[in-house]
């Protein structure tokens, strides 16, 4: 994830430290197009939304943008008024150095629900930040975004016929999203922490990049999961700089950011908080790709099957009893279920100890497959989980203190 | 939850061990009625059901019911047609040995997942589990049924003009009720193995039983979660003998029922694997009962909050980021939240930290209330839950080896 980057051209990034975290480590990070951009953003349906979501989509509705500023060390949610006035103030401050409009300036917050933004901090700091911005300057802005993130998450991509695509990412824990465009009146649902920023440089339409990004969005992030629980902050945006000369059509855009959306999602359920295996889980045979979405999200998130992954044990019955809860019509008598291509359960039942200790070796790996098929039908799903284990407990039991 | 208790008329109760558990614990129970009883039951929704649950649903639709037959040391379920035939051989055996039809015999069976029933051995000890039938076996009877239970689970009660009531119950993993009437053909959803057997004395129809029991078993297990995970072998069986001559109506059956079945629930929640803290969270201010009891069941299955309160740390966020992502509607900006009765969020935004410091004293204690209000609807629900913390993880990573 941290291999050379080839500049995406039209943009610069930058980060500086303003003290919002206790460690001192730098937390608010810059990046700043040559001109205004294209733009389209996917963003929590948690009913609960952080100031930063409210400001960053609607301003992501008009389809222009410029700026993102990101910070961590919190995540400005819960924070009423003051919030979203913090949240436009910081905006306004960067709009002012760079001379645009501040409407052009998205922003993004992640940390503690409940801790205002200290915009006094951050405006103080602005002139640092735009004097820090440079084109190599992306990976300072993707450690500014971390917060319990082990690893900086960074995945590019080629678009269409030379044009190229930068995705920013974080996220460990609250990792369980279901973006959706912001509708506010109806949104219902939840999500997770995740900061994903997408820059390129193809020219694109705002609304061809919303397409694209959408179902990139749901073969990815949304089929990924940490802890199960949705964030009151999550963020993705992607802003097309043009700056290439090149156009992308909508297949084009798809192309790129499927694989540099399942990267940076993996790379975050590997982060996972404390997670120690990470595996593709592939349910098929379903009606329809929506029930076996569903049952891949039920077995991702059931507490038994990830605390057997910890374990290393192929304890079938677990996943099939999440299967059975998810409100999903199948057979179980149809059920078969493999670890790395070696099957443990055949037609509901099971194959033999033999099968479960070859399978049990394979789950000592950091990352192993696991395929349930619940029938012949067309629908099927793919799906990135981790496990959970004594060091999910410490992060999350003491995370504020 | 193991005061004395007075015998309920009309019941006889043994157990032993045939061998079924590795630690040679008695894991059989036995409980008998003098003469076929009414009966009402409610079962798993799980689509994954165990071959117990197959056999006991079919014959609790009959209304009439006089034996049941429980085992610890394995599930039954995912055993296919041998699973079957074990659970019917098991039942035949002892209908045979007490000189009554088969049918009139409920199995019952909790354990590992895939764990075929090993019926001979069973069927080799029924001479020696009826032999062992006593008015005050009870005690036994619900040892027989534990599994990683840390104590039995018994609770009484009178019933109406002086009928008695006696609860015995067993849970403390996949624990996550959504108990219904056995609906092959519609059973979606999702439960957890609790195995819980009611005995009356009081007459009453199967048909009162049956409504009596599902408004009990919505207020009690459907409204407790340890881990989320819904068994494959959730049983609750009611049993009315008619020895004590006393009538009894629907309402004074409720009456009887809802305070047996919230401590059964209550003590396996308290016995949650791995628990420390027990919560009563209630939930109001919604448009609906169902709406309220989503919110509690989003938040009682949390990670993010569990973990929180192993941390005995009030960090609210998660409570409201849980709220928000359960799909029912309400105002942020009006919720409320309070920790046995200290107000940490009011209006949506924080009391502050003196507060939360008062209400961090009070998750130091093993069971604590945390009510949220989320605006003035009518729509509220009570909810049991627990921590998440290193022991559940030991339990559950190891549970099979």
């Amino acid at each position: 994830m941290t291999a050379p980057v080839e500049p995406v051209l039209g943009f610069r990034f930058g980060a500086v430290s303003a003290g919002l975290r206790k460690d001192g480590r730098i937390d608010v990070g810059l990046a700043v197009a040559d001109r205004p951009c294209t733009v389209a953003g996917r963003f929590t349906r948690n009913l609960v939304r952080a100031a930063p979501v409210e400001v960053a989509a609607a301003r992501t509705a008009r389809g222009l943008a410029q700026v993102v500023l990101a910070n961590s060390g919190g995540a400005n949610a819960c924070t009423g008024q003051p919030g979203l006035d913090a949240a436009l103030a910081t905006t306004q401050e960067v709009a002012h150095a760079l001379g645009i409009e501040s409407e052009l300036v998205l922003p993004a917050s992640t940390g503690v629900i409940g801790a205002l933004l200290p915009a006094a901090k951050i405006v103080q700091k602005v002139p640092e930040l735009v004097a820090s911005l440079s084109v190599e300057g992306h990976s300072a802005f993707a450690k500014a975004i971390c917060t319990t993130d082990r690893w900086e998450k960074v995945a590019t991509a080629k678009v269409g016929h030379g044009a190229k695509l930068l995705g920013i990412a974080k996220g460990a824990g609250m990792i369980h999203p279901w973006l959706g465009r912001f509708v506010p009146e109806s949104s219902l649902g939840g999500h997770a922490t995740l900061l994903t920023f997408l820059f390129t440089d193809a020219i694109a339409s705002a609304r061809d990049l919303d397409l694209a990004l959408g179902e990139a969005v749901e073969m990815s992030f949304n089929c990924a999961s940490v802890d199960g629980d949705t964030s009151t902050n999550d963020t993705v945006l992607l802003l097309a700089s043009g700056a290439s000369g090149v156009k992308a059509s909508v297949t084009e855009l798809k192309e790129a950011l499927i694989p540099v959306c399942e990267a940076l999602a993996e790379s975050m359920v590997k982060d996972g908080e404390g997670s120690q295996h990470v595996a593709e889980l592939t349910v098929s045979g379903l009606r329809s790709d929506e029930d076996a979405r569903a049952v891949a999200r039920t077995i991702a998130t059931s507490l038994l099957v990830k605390t057997a992954m910890f374990g290393q044990d192929p304890n079938w019955g677990r996943w099939l009893a999440a299967a059975g809860r998810a409100g999903v019509p199948f057979d179980p008598r149809a059920a078969c279920f493999s670890v790395d291509g070696i099957t443990i359960v055949k037609d509901g039942l099971a194959v033999g100890s033999t099968a479960e200790v070859e399978a049990k070796r394979h789950m000592t790996q950091p990352r192993y497959r696991m395929e349930l098929v619940l029938g012949a039908g067309p629908g099927k799903a793919r799906y990135f989980m981790t496990d959970l284990g004594h060091a999910y407990v410490d992060v999350n039991a003491g995370y504020r203190s």
